[in-house]
């Protein structure tokens, strides 16, 4: 597995990097519409533009590709939101926290919404002796939600009656469905990732001193 | 199209219906695990455990039985939530009528959640000259969700605040995406429906007199 390096410049990502970023979200979009059984090489380089044989001067065969867009769904969530929460001040709340994290992944789902959704469907297509290595990325990325959403709950910051890891599957849920939304709703979005934060955060009801 | 009827007598389904269920249920399973172009029909009938010939006695063919999955998934839902609708009292309020919206949507989730979730991911996988008779009876089913929303948005009874057709799409997500759930985080359906309900009303931060 794992993709040949190439070396990126100092002046941003190098002309193979953009070319596999190409082919990783062609191999994302071909994938969701025929499925990992229905797939082909040839398919993923027709939708990329380029010859079947240019494909494995960056990826060593179909398995790497899908490999990669697997990852590459729950990775670039699992960065961002990380980051993100990292750059908060040290003294930021459950609240801010939750906040920073809903938004971060909206984000990324709106960046990487082909990906995403992609490698989520693939997950149940996949052979089951595949499927533990993927699972395994989803659950730490999870668990990273898990330790805001019950230390918010501790503390008094966030409704303690539901459940907490059914809250974070309707949370992550949603921020997720975002990705196979008619592009016509999407619309602006920054409005949509500050709606998804409103929404996790106060629902549809105005609290009673708001009205 | 269309299956052939068979009689369902007055003690309920007929063997017939049960097993057309049946069929409907395996094909889901497995359209969803290898995609529109990987799914066969034998494999179908393997699931179903029962012969390939014997499948035609309640299908046409593949397109037949894929149509019936295709339909199924949003019907339920919309017939659910209809019946629901209207078995409230007249003078019923829109917050109340969304409650009842989700918790039947939900509701056909649990019961339905692999042929919803094969139907939702089979219809970016169907050949363009055969989405818009499906895209349609989604639009119809989402026409009643707009109307609800919006009725409460004019009336003040939801923050106005919210894109009507983005938080519709934010709602129907995060309610669908329990389909895909790990069956070990459903846990117990009554609990999962009422917390649906309670977080697209009012959201994880407690409102501030509740404190």
């Amino acid at each position: 597995m794992g993709a040949k390096a190439r070396p990126s410049s100092a002046q941003g990502p190098s002309k193979s990097a953009i070319t596999r970023e190409r082919i990783i979200t062609a191999a994302a979009q071909v994938l969701a519409e025929r499925g990992y059984a229905g797939t082909k090489l040839s398919d993923i380089a027709e939708r990329a533009e380029m010859k079947a044989g240019s494909l494995y001067y960056h990826f060593e065969d179909r398995e790497d590709l899908v490999d990669h867009v697997l990852k590459r769904g729950v990775d670039e969530s699992f960065r961002r939101v990380k980051t993100a929460l990292k750059a908060l001040p040290k003294d930021a709340g459950h609240v801010r926290k939750l906040e920073t994290a809903i938004d971060a992944h909206v984000h990324s789902i709106l960046q990487f919404g082909d990906v995403t959704s992609a490698s989520l469907q693939l997950l149940r297509q996949l052979p089951p002796e595949l499927q533990p290595r993927y699972r395994r990325e989803q659950q730490r990325y999870g668990a990273v939600w898990h330790k805001l959403i019950v230390a918010a709950q501790n503390d008094g910051a966030i409704r303690d009656d539901l459940d907490p890891v059914r809250l974070r599957l309707f949370i992550l849920g949603q921020l997720n469905w975002v990705a196979d939304w008619p592009r016509t709703a999407v619309g602006d979005r920054d409005e949509l990732r500050k709606e998804a934060v409103a929404l996790v955060l106060h629902g549809v009801v105005p609290s009673r001193e708001g009205r």
